[in-house]
């Protein structure tokens, strides 16, 4: 029996534990990384979301996770906030941004239209190229935009992720991509990376906005 | 019917549609924020890990996932880099090392001994508060060691962590913690937080590695 199958199918003998009261912890100080209550009462349940099969929205709830913490990052900074480069290497807070809606779009194509890796359509290399890869190409042509571009930007791609995801089932996710660059690579890692590659540039944009010109505090 | 039952018994009707080939997709090169192909050969596959229960061994291949990128990117790294300080705000890139060792450490204590987020064993807070507040402390206190000493110090989190998660069945991972202060949490989310953590992390280990003295190529 496969790994897949073996899954699914403890998967259901699992249900027979679901009596159980779940454990109640209290707890009353924050974690250092933990943000505060926020008011989507959802967004810290990672599991299974209407409209979609149990393991695709248990997906969807890491990407709502990590995109809930990115915009609180980016919340109410301003386009020459989001402009400042910290020195010649660095990238922008605003290009970090257009990266993460990017990144997004490069693995819609990629698994949810085939595409091999650096076989792209060329209108999505026109579009997001620069943002894709950052660097000169990304400071040079990424600026000069309010906030609310690189949010419209990010709801967008997240809007086509998720009728994608709508359509899949968890076999779908389960599915492995015997080529693909990192080794045999299922479609659940592939989009976990997108969840935890948002955490990855949050963290940047964490440390580059806490050495914006007047900010305060301590260094994340 | 709660979204737990509902997410197992869908589970059980899923496992109907595994007959289904996967997808194949092939890739040719990298994505920009791929890491290169590595010996652990599952490392890209997010699914069921032989000795745990099947959601739990999921968030375990999680875990495994974001720790391989730290570590490639903490390797090689001498003691003078991992103590270097870019400026006055800035953590060491040996302290974030040790802060993810002690954040898994105190998510234990929460999730595994109940303990609320605050109310820790004095000696926990003794020996890892430091690395936990990071900031201040962590640049007085931690310094001085080679890369080894913080491999170990994560090797021996993980060993608790796994050994921990072990004996824990999927009904657990989806238990809800009403009074954590993010709002209701469940373990799924706490400990897919963990992996996230890192994540958040190393984009700021690779981001100072880049600007440690004498580093070369384009900022992260």
């Amino acid at each position: 029996m496969t790994d897949r199958r073996q899954f699914l199918k403890t998967c259901a003998l699992a249900s027979a534990g679901l009596a159980l009261p779940a454990p109640t912890l209290a707890a009353a100080t924050a974690a250092a990384a933990a943000p505060a209550p926020t008011a989507l009462s959802t967004w810290s349940i990672i599991g299974p979301k209407e409209g979609f099969s149990p393991l695709v929205g248990t997906l969807a709830s890491m990407l709502e996770f990590t995109r809930t913490l990115v915009l609180r990052s980016a919340r109410d900074l301003t386009m020459a906030q989001l402009d400042h480069l910290s020195d010649a290497k660095a990238n922008s807070i605003g290009a970090l941004l257009l990266h993460l809606s990017a990144a997004e779009s490069f693995y819609q194509a990629n698994t949810f239209d085939n595409r091999k890796w650096g076989d792209f359509p060329p209108d999505l290399e026109k579009r997001l190229g620069d943002a894709m890869s950052l660097g000169d190409r990304g400071r040079k042509s990424i600026k000069g935009h309010e906030l609310q571009f690189y949010v419209d930007q990010l709801n967008e791609s997240r809007a086509r992720t998720l009728a994608g995801l709508k359509q899949r089932d968890d076999a779908w996710l389960l599915g492995v991509d015997d080529s693909f660059v990192w080794g045999p690579t299922n479609n659940y890692c592939k989009w976990f990376h997108v969840a935890e590659h948002e955490s990855n540039h949050n963290g940047q944009i964490k440390y580059l906005k806490q050495r914006l010109p007047g900010a305060k505090g301590d260094g994340e």
